[in-house]
């Protein structure tokens, strides 16, 4: 038996700080279009696909965060990416800076919508693992402070039934975090998609870490080994407001092995053909959960948060 | 800073059904020693390194199972081991089956032992994760019937003060498991041994499994990588009464980096000098636990074993 998918991942270069949504977009539609003539069912776009990476700077300016963010999805700028979808009958997954007033009190999520082939919203997610810090170090030029710009997800980890499988996303540093994958593949996740942007050096480093591109695979690979799922990991690549993002976009088989993988730092689309049947053996022998996890011995995952060392 | 343990991984070549386990141990004396030469702290052998992987097999011979195990530690077969280990200050990690007679209960278990330099056990494990099934299939020549066996262990994952450091432990199958690596850490763990007996062809299959290598590095590469630890995997390899088994025994860097493998499925001894301050940042930042971990939104991977898929 196999169950296809057809996925474009659609890896964007920099956006500068000043570029119009408008324009931001016109990009999108532009890899959507491409995507569909490349006869995908979905087209997977990265985090903060609208906006550049804002969080790098101390912003006290609320007007300019505000800017940032959608406070509706569709949201006037990416309508166009919703119609289009539905014209086209393409699916796809954005992320973007979601501004939430709920009950009169103003929120900041780091959230992603997945649509499907009738532009219809069938699964939101607002990210889980913050990175970086609430104050900015002063000794960096780059600083990561989503801790201090977005409130910790509070939709969970979701999946859903779409493309004839089921589906499930997280955003960028939810991937180092193995309860990510779990999470989702014990809600059934057969496909994650993950978009990210990841600076070449890290925020409290003064240097380049030359293995930022072998952890982001490795913890993709090892995700989607371990859960038996497909991975789509989508890069914001390239120089972006001065700063070099990581690129290493790639589609993951449930084997853990990279089946596509763009070469460059810029726009780039890559495609595959998902079976989300493959590795059903490893599935249901070697990873079976109901037949191997043992529950009662991974209290501490959910009871502690640190480390306690030893007496 | 530094605090380096130099750590000697002994891999082993397969030991015949019928090999008494005095000729057993006077090679892992020989790999004691070799390792002592080459200045090692700790010398590390696999998972059941006493006898053939007994469980490949329906025995119906009560005997014949319990003349597979131990039912002290140090045992007599084993004795030498302890003393030699004292002799020459040197630590020890050892895999066997164990014969636990409990309330009257005679009860087995995979399990392990870690020996300070002063051949005095400091940390004893019993294998969590046992793979493959409780009747034999008839269909394979080779079973894995582990859970036929052995009972799941009871002692927890444990970690130990030792070698100027934390160490843990798990053994073979706990290793495809991410939960295994992140108890061990939220325990401190920042050294993981872990011994096993993998063979090429999977219990289900048919045919080797060309993945078989790639997936046993993944597993660990990303364990030590996400929790920040050294890993040590140490295999039985190689022809073992008829059934291959996976070499690939490598020190693995909190980096997620293979820092020293074998090349060969025969007994082989690799050293490094592993020091437990390597990737301190890492684990003061990007990964630390107590900054970024949230276990509101981990209850799942306690609260429920297998899948359970959206309506």
């Amino acid at each position: 038996m196999s169950r296809i998918v057809r996925v474009g991942a659609a890896q964007m270069g920099g956006i500068s700080r000043n570029e119009p949504k408008e324009s931001v977009v016109e990009k999108l539609l532009g890899q959507m279009r491409r995507a569909h003539g490349e006869g995908c069912d979905i087209v997977v776009f990265p985090e903060l696909a609208l906006t550049t990476y804002f969080a790098r700077w101390l912003i006290e300016d609320e007007e300019e965060l505000d800017r940032f963010c959608e406070a509706d999805m569709p949201s006037p700028a990416t309508r166009p990416l919703f119609d289009e979808a539905a014209r086209l009958e393409i699916g796809f997954h954005l992320g973007y800076a979601e501004l939430a007033v709920e009950n009169g009190v103003k929120r900041r999520f780091n959230s992603s919508v997945l649509a499907d082939k009738n532009g219809r919203i069938i699964n939101r997610f607002r990210k889980i693992h913050l990175p970086g810090r609430v104050e900015p170090d002063p000794g960096f030029a780059a600083q990561a402070l989503e801790k201090r710009y977005f409130e910790v997800g509070d939709t969970g980890y979701r999946t859903v039934r779409g493309f004839g499988g089921v589906m499930g996303v997280c955003i960028c540093n939810d991937r180092r975090w193995a309860e990510s994958y779990r999470v989702l593949a014990l809600k059934g996740a057969e496909m994650i998609f993950i978009g990210y942007n990841t600076p070449t050096k890290p925020y409290w480093a003064h240097e380049e870490d030359p293995l930022s591109d072998f952890h982001n695979h490795l913890s993709m690979q090892a995700g989607a080994y371990q859960n038996c799922c497909w991975i789509v990991g989508v890069a914001k690549a390239g120089m972006e407001d001065g700063e070099e993002l990581i690129g290493g976009t790639c589609i993951i088989a449930p084997t853990g092995e990279v089946v596509a993988a763009c070469e460059t730092r810029e726009q780039e689309l890559i495609c595959a053909d998902c079976d989300l049947d493959l590795a059903r053996d490893l599935k249901d022998n070697l990873l079976n959960f109901e037949q191997h996890r043992r529950i009662e011995h991974y209290g501490l995952i959910t009871g502690q948060r640190g480390v306690v060392e030893p007496d």
